[in-house]
């Protein structure tokens, strides 16, 4: 019984989501409703030295904390990506992605781009999906709504947005985040057909069929 | 404006999905399922040399063709892949592909496991979907319950099956059908996802961002 259940895990592999784009283009919200709604898909929360905004949770949304402790964990080579956003700091630890693997789950990391590009080089196989404001006014809007940023600020993350847009050409998926619900349907469709792809279903196959 | 208009038929371009699997998957319903569903998926309707089973309609099931005009379309080069399965010919008119994949339409292919593997040779790029009924004693009940066939006829095309799901490891996705509605569902996340791929959304980032 054992043989069989370590036989299973094994034909199973975790996959790797990786959802990124620009910010404002609505990362984490969407992130945050996958999870709830999959079952087997573990979401990496990320480090950052940046203040929580109102509603963010430490540990649901990130994991906050001092520059001088996001320091020790990038002399300590804890992290598998780490970058530098509007000033903050980001990163996602190794070691949660390792965990989720060992473990066959699926995971999903909340990036930016420069973030993206990072993982990219450095794992395998994983699935990069670019998510899109339906054009720049919205994106300024949403970036505005925070009000947490002067313009002169928002210029800038506009620039930089555009810039990060152009990267898109490296992704696998693109999602325009026109409406929150139709967006999410679009991520679902993604992640399903992900999993139904030929090599993750040899194995149910087998078992089946006994071929 | 026609030259704009002409440029963005271009950037478009019709994917092929292909549905395979073996007999009494239910690739005839799941296929009907997704044509109502979606817009801009157009359904060649294959020729074949068998009998109307009770409900099937000419034109739009299959076309109905007495076998010496299916010859003559053979010698006349008008398909792009033809098969004989359990004593009928099967076929899909090549110029019915060509007509969709011009006007930019997603074509949708229900086809036996034989013509897929001639449809995989003749063209590229194609979404290759193999069905599959959950289990062999499921995939027995389907083909007995139409009542059409003998138990020696039942025996043979249950070992040709075998053969045919062993063909499997060729395709893109796998759908079990084990319940109508949840196989549709993952059809549909298979079809929406592959129009979201990088390549075929290019043409749309350019026009929200002009870049």
């Amino acid at each position: 019984m054992k043989e069989k259940t370590k036989k299973k895990i094994m034909e199973k592999t975790g996959r790797l989501f990786i959802v990124s784009g620009p910010s404002g283009a609505g990362k984490s919200t969407l992130c945050r409703k996958a999870i709830k709604h999959f079952g087997n898909l573990f979401f990496s929360i990320s480090y950052t030295t940046r203040e929580p905004r109102p509603g963010e949770v430490d540990g649901r949304d990130y994991r906050f904390v001092h520059g001088g402790r996001f320091r020790e964990m990038i002399k300590g080579g804890e992290f598998l990506e780490y970058a530098t956003v509007h000033g903050n700091l980001y990163g996602t630890r190794k070691k949660d992605v390792s965990d989720a693997l060992g473990r066959s789950y699926d995971i999903l990391l909340d990036i930016d781009v420069q973030g993206a590009e990072k993982v990219r080089k450095k794992l395998h196989g994983g699935v990069y999906i670019f998510l899109l404001p339906p054009s720049m006014e919205d994106c300024l809007k949403r970036l505005d709504k925070r009000g947490d940023v002067s313009s002169k600020e928002l210029k800038k993350r506009l620039k930089r947005a555009m810039e990060e847009i152009k990267k898109s050409r490296l992704y696998d998926y693109i999602i325009i985040n026109d409406d929150i619900n139709g967006a999410f349907e679009r991520l679902k469709s993604v992640i399903t057909a992900e999993r139904l792809r030929e090599v993750r279903m040899r194995g149910e196959i087998k078992r089946l069929f006994k071929i």
